[in-house]
């Protein structure tokens, strides 16, 4: 295994289900530390419709505030071609879209079906090219959907097969609302693995709103995902929606990668200072447990 | 994979943690509920010293007001010859004894080394043998050791080879203070299936304090462990001191085993009431996610 890139989402999964409302200026020193962590793509913001997602609204301001790094890419969630519009204007390098696996879903999250989604990607994949901004897609609810349930497989590599008729840098398959199990994510990492070409890289986002998150990730990456999202202390669901949690933490996949042999290239000390910092700012105890618990105790032989 | 058994740990080493103290009727009661929600193995107790575990204290009193019950056994916990005169006198069936992989941890848990160890245990696998109670063994700090750090491989051989000398019902692998990850399970339950005989069964015991306790626990049947210990809500550990969390949830494990195909035999509906109650009883939010994410999604659509 040569190792694993860990997309630190917190800026924009983790944030914009949260109670907490960080400012502008918070969120740049929040992507300052994850790029201080190790952290060297960033999904900071979302340009998405201001009234819908509130606490992503300052999108243009966030962008405009983050310095230029070498090796450093600061992506940003989009829907639709106008918040390709508004990312290209904003200067970002590349951006993340999503197709949903069901139409219910779809309809509410981007306003059509399954197939407006995958014309809409086909869209956004030929204007992010010519504007050469970098374009990644996330498949979403690609394990369950909350009105539909279940998610047919061959749903899944319908919906997969077509939009590879304009390859993404990356495929992300999305465990949205956190109902994944490891033999899911192989199954259907297999079927992802099966229809990409060389140019696309396997990805992957899970949740860990049932305890599965980390058995799924680590589930991914043996079969072939090579990317993962993560997001700082797991935050993300709001404490007045318990059916909403986080992101699997980047605290506890890091220790995860780590003693599975599996190089992960973030700073851990860095990271548990973020972490520290982020958690004071919340004023709440985070769902990260190496947050609380600490990497693997170092020996320290006592005296009986 | 012909199914698990989910031992509930919650009276016994959920509670032994946890702030919040359970009367004897409270703790009769979730019990009672274990064996409702289809739990036939409750570690309800353990003989210990109740100078040192104070909540354990009410163990006698405890066993003589659960009612008998074909097909369930109560089990406790001990950690000496002593504990298990107790436990034979007041009327238990099944006891878990338990070995230590450090000598440091054996000191502070047990009062002697390891070799002292494997003494005490052959000693009480001989006494219950002819008392007609059974016994199982928890090899303890199996993962890592929170004073000695790594625990190496080799050690842990040579202690379940001696240990094996007289064979227990059931030989656990016990994660105690939750920092395996699952390449370590593979290899640490392929060392102990390599030894064990077949009059003994595999179990395993996981910690979440650091999420990766379903990753561990699914791994860990992957690998031929048929009994897996689970906590109610995933109780354990105390507010007060972060590094101390609890048990895997029994919640989380039924529903991640049954998303596998897995048979675990609980009704997941009174698993669903138990928690609840158990959450109201401790006026706090447990750890278990399905208790209130609750599981996966039965279908919805919804007019658009």
């Amino acid at each position: 295994m040569s190792g694993v890139r860990i997309v630190e989402v917190s800026p924009r999964d983790g944030l914009q289900n949260e109670s907490v409302r960080l400012t502008t200026a918070q969120k740049a020193e929040l992507v300052e530390r994850a790029v201080g962590f190790g952290a060297r793509n960033v999904e900071v913001t979302s340009f998405v419709h201001p009234g819908k997602v509130p606490a992503m609204a300052d999108a243009e301001d966030l962008m405009a505030s983050l310095p230029a790094r070498d090796g450093v890419a600061y992506s940003a969630l989009i829907l639709n071609e106008r918040g390709l519009d508004r990312a290209i204007a904003a200067g970002v390098s590349e951006v993340n879209a999503v197709i949903h696996c069901t139409d219910t879903f779809s309809r509410r999250n981007q306003g059509t079906d399954i197939d407006g989604g995958v014309q809409i990607w086909h869209n956004i994949a030929r204007t992010a090219r010519a504007a050469g901004v970098t374009a990644n897609l996330t498949v979403a609810v690609a394990f369950g959907c909350p009105f539909e349930g279940e998610v047919p497989l061959d749903r899944l590599r319908s919906i997969v097969s077509r939009v590879l008729e304009e390859p993404p840098a990356e495929l992300s398959l999305a465990d949205t609302i956190g109902v994944a199990v490891p033999v899911a994510v192989r199954e259907r990492v297999a079927v992802a693995a099966e229809l990409v070409t060389s140019g696309t890289a396997l990805r992957a986002h899970f949740h860990d709103t049932r305890n599965c998150g980390i058995a799924n990730a680590l589930t991914a990456v043996e079969a072939g995902v090579s990317i993962l999202d993560a997001s700082l202390g797991g935050i993300g669901g709001c404490p007045f929606a318990p059916n909403a949690t986080g992101n699997i933490a980047t605290e506890d996949l890091a220790y995860a990668l780590e003693r599975s042999g599996i190089d992960h290239g973030l700073d851990t000390v860095a990271l548990q200072e973020a972490g520290d910092w982020l958690e004071a700012l919340f004023g709440r105890r985070l769902p990260a447990g190496v947050l609380h618990a600490g990497g693997f105790p170092t020996p320290s032989p006592v005296s009986n």
